[in-house]
């Protein structure tokens, strides 16, 4: 619906025209919202699945949503650039900065925690709660930045006309909508008791072992 | 820090003058924002004291607060009945519309279930974690819909000086990452398992004779 928006009322996307900045919606919505999302989401969908192969689909999503972001943040500050307009003045650039230098912390902090080189089992379930809090907040905060950079780009171009119903101002306001039912959809997903990974009878094994060891804590309190 | 914007730049507030479009905000900010997130955080903050007093809390902060919000609705409508502008056509609006419907739904629901008349043990326990996800949902989408509103603001005053920096510009950016944060502790505090509110021990009790006789599950699961 971004694209459609993109392609029906703003003459598309390409890179080396007045079009680059058209990039930057699509890209942050493809990255920072679906597969940021998905990748939230992979741990219920497969909650049977090996903990191995979630994990490094988890980690891939991630991936793939930070360098189709990063792409859009060239795009947009490559086109400022060119055009000789100001950076980082207004709240939407302000929420999106935050979001992406939390995103990256979020990246690298996960990945030493739970992939390389990995941390002890009583640092990983300490952790586990904080980085899902803070993925969560990641994600909704980017769903929010997404919703104010709709708005700017429809106060500056549309203007008055907004005020109109023009079709433009129509369809965007129920991309806005969606967007905002999305970020509702997977924080339901993801707080609902029922659908979170069981923990299997090995790891929860090997993480009594540990904690019988570390701490002598029952692992019902994590 | 909204009324230190609307004094210090937007000539303050008063009902029968342009002023009046000022309260808006802030009535806004304090009825579904200040006073929904305090509401939200009743049961973590006193979660010894006696159940009644704080259920009775809960509701007395979410009534102050939709009244508070509804004095804002009507200064916006009266505002821009008396101006001549259009109603209910921007992403704001769209988003606040949807909040403060979600938000009167709830509080009637929560009210039928929880205070008067009552549903039974069972019924409740079901209910309640719907109703706090709906509850952190509202929450976060009022604080979305405030930075919108607080950008369509800056947009609409400020036109291109907000690119240059101008201290209103920077003061609001502060106050909508304040607003944001607010929503991120909020969450925070409502999410960590380990600032529920226990179970006592006579409600566990009825509580589990109840499902005991109804469907003959453990009280852990709830």
């Amino acid at each position: 619906m971004t694209g459609a928006w993109l392609g029906l009322y703003r003459g598309g996307i390409a890179w080396e025209s007045d079009l680059q900045f058209n990039a930057h919606p699509l890209c942050m919505v493809i990255g920072l919202i679906f597969l940021q999302g998905n990748a939230l989401l992979v741990y219920r969908v497969f909650r049977n699945e090996a903990k191995r192969t979630t994990k490094v689909l988890h980690g891939l999503l991630h991936i793939f949503a930070l360098v189709i972001a990063l792409v859009g943040l060239v795009a947009v500050f490559d086109y400022h650039r060119k055009k000789g307009y100001a950076d980082l003045y207004s709240l939407h650039s302000w929420c999106g900065i935050l979001v992406f230098v939390l995103y990256f912390v979020q990246w690298l902090v996960g990945f030493s925690f739970f992939l390389f080189p990995g941390a002890s089992f009583s640092l990983r379930s300490r952790y586990r709660p904080q980085h899902i809090f803070f993925g969560a907040t990641i994600f909704l905060l980017s769903v929010g930045t997404a919703l104010l950079g709709l708005k700017e780009a429809l106060l500056f171009n549309l203007g008055g006309k907004y005020s109109a119903f023009e079709p433009e101002g129509v369809l965007a306001n129920v991309l806005g909508l969606l967007l905002a039912c999305f970020g509702g959809a997977v924080l339901y997903i993801l707080t609902r008791a029922d659908w979170k990974r069981p923990s299997q009878a090995e790891e929860q094994a090997l993480s009594m072992d540990f904690k019988t060891l570390t701490e002598g804590d029952s692992p019902g309190s994590q």
